[in-house]
């Protein structure tokens, strides 16, 4: 298998001593409370096996974040499964669910890991294209996606890497196309507290008949800012989330035991505190928005998630894989092509997502490189 | 996918505040240069992504490791890679090489993985039986067992359950065998520093030829006492460990940050605090094997591991799997049937494995109730 793009690109930022806005991950700490959790149970002594399942508080503050947030129901015991990132929460469900010859629908652009596990399963991944430059669900496409091979539709929002954030309307559509084909939603959501402005991120799972033919992605080091802690979960009804777990108590076992509970702490934080890091988040998105667009780039608005997407013809680029290849040591700046997000580069053959989820000064020192194009 | 023995087990035990003395993880904390480590790395702020194949400090202390101990030259630049674990490391491995339809030999006794990432890849795991009491390797049962469909050698030594170390008499009987059919030996070396009295350990990759066809698999978690921390890797030629880290940046990505710091420290520790674990460990080898001879039990001599087999037979017992199953609510203790290694139970319907990684007090208490069966 080819390494990822993820990998790639930040290796030739560090070997170029480049500013990485490739792979997202932010660059200032998350919440303290989440850090002194996880301290104070190494400390304690909380360093052997957790439950494969995951340890029971923050199965409980999982939970109990979905009922709060989004009125779900989730079972702490049976409904929720705690992996090594969402990572494994995907591979997993999909190993879990697909069979060779099976079909899973995506929206394109979609996440790499989406297409790489579809094969490894022999499986393929149909895409159903949303366009810049407000990436719309097209729900004809969507039907007309639909064979007697399909088994799985992956929907991801908040979307990577677009920012776009699937209306109710939207959703809607997806769930009519599941229940008519008795198909299951596996909902990547890891970005679901990174909503800008007026959006709401609304859980697929929450629409009517949806709620158990869905197994819903989350996410602890994208929520609080600790991507490199790698503790995400499955939720959902019983048979499906067993399945996963059935699958990922073979591929690590368990995820990390103290950093379960520097994510059980999270959870429990008050809201406005997630709301903050949106918040601060969206003014990061504006600064880098704003100054692509001063560069004279074209910039996709974004609506959540850590990223902007920018078309860099201007720059008299025609690839923007080979740009982003370069880039690095060009001008110390890296950047992931969107192109790698689809099964063809036609019509994205210039695009180019760049992470905003970077401190203020280090955006500004990224954007005084670019100018150097 | 059925439950794991080990997830069952520690239920079993929590539902009944049973000692566990089945899944093995040590009740006593490992050594504070390890935990302080990982700590400072959170207080620094690393807690984004590591790169998929694991951070640079860790990888050079693997690999100066494997240099220091063992004599093997591995490239801490291609030749190392960091996983979720040692399960994850064994899983893509085995994703990485087996198709529909291939063979595995593994010695029987197995860990359970290894049977149920075969059967979820379509592969077959050959067992080759190791019997008691001296659970001696079987020259002609190895070969006899090599089919056209063979693909890799599956050794696991220091071997669980049993505590079988394998001689290099015995590792050159399997490194013919795999030369001679061109297989690759997937070598899980997890207890390779929880090894006993006079004996030592030799990784099968230090025999001649077998470097270039071996991945060696190793933990942090069972080297350092932090089994919930979930950090193990893959070694070898360059070859086989980019097939391991193909698959793996699709399973979970990365495996924790801050816990792959503490494990760095943990290899950088003089040789002697590894020796004294070792030395601590097989004294609660002894009590545990004094305490159940006392009852009664036949006990297997364990050379290594965190594990000592016995035989339940005097008990009146017939069924080890039925009675592991009611010891947590008969007498407040956990423990593990032999039988679930095995691909039948034949000859081995009442072995029970017990773990004797406990604290002396618990070790004694837990024999004060098994007193009363
Ligand atoms: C797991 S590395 C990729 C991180 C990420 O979600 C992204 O950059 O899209
Ligand atoms: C990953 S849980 C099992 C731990 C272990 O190695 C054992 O008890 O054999």
């Amino acid at each position: 298998m080819a390494e990822t793009i993820f990998s790639e690109m930040s290796r030739l930022a560090s070997e170029h001593d480049a500013i990485n806005l490739g792979q997202g991950f932010p660059d200032t700490p998350g919440p303290r409370e989440v850090v002194d959790a996880a301290v104070a149970a190494m400390h304690r002594g909380w360093n052997q096996y957790p439950p494969a399942v995951g340890i029971p508080s923050l199965r409980t503050a999982i939970a109990d974040h979905q009922r709060r947030w989004y009125g779900l129901d989730v079972d702490p015991n049976g409904g929720v499964v705690v992996c090594s990132g969402a990572s494994e929460a995907l591979s997993s469900a999909m190993t879990s669910l697909l069979r060779p010859g099976d079909e899973v629908i995506a929206l394109e652009p979609y996440y790499d890991l989406y297409a790489a596990t579809a094969a490894l399963l022999g499986a393929r991944l149909v895409p159903v294209r949303i366009h810049a430059p407000d990436y719309a669900l097209d729900g004809d496409a969507l039907r007309e996606a639909v064979t007697g091979r399909t088994r799985m539709i992956l929907l991801n929002t908040p979307h990577n890497p677009t920012g776009a954030v699937l209306s109710t309307a939207e959703l809607q559509q997806v769930a009519d196309v599941a229940i008519a084909h008795d198909l299951v939603v596996l909902a990547d959501e890891v970005y679901e507290h990174l909503v800008f402005d007026d959006e709401r991120h609304v859980p697929i799972a929450t629409l009517p008949g949806m709620f158990e033919r869905t197994i819903t992605v989350g996410s602890g080091g994208k929520t609080f800012s600790v991507t490199g802690w790698k503790i995400g979960w499955a939720t959902g009804p019983a048979d499906l989330v067993a399945g996963v777990l059935g699958v990922k108590q073979w591929f690590s076992f368990a995820a990390g035991t103290p950093l379960q509970h520097g994510i059980a702490a999270g959870l429990t934080l008050p809201d406005e505190r997630l709301a903050a890091l949106a918040t601060d988040l969206a003014r990061k998105r504006d600064l880098l928005t704003d100054g692509l667009r001063e560069l004279g780039l074209e910039v996709f608005h974004s609506r959540a998630t850590y990223f902007v997407t920018a078309d860099v013809a201007p720059l008299g680029v025609t690839d923007s894989l080979e740009f982003c290849r370069s880039l690095p040591e060009r001008v110390g700046v890296a950047a992931v092509p969107n192109q790698v997000f689809h099964a063809s580069p036609e019509g994205v053959e210039t695009q180019v997502r760049f992470a905003c989820c970077k401190r203020d000064e280090i955006l500004a020192d990224a954007l005084l490189r670019l100018r150097k194009l």
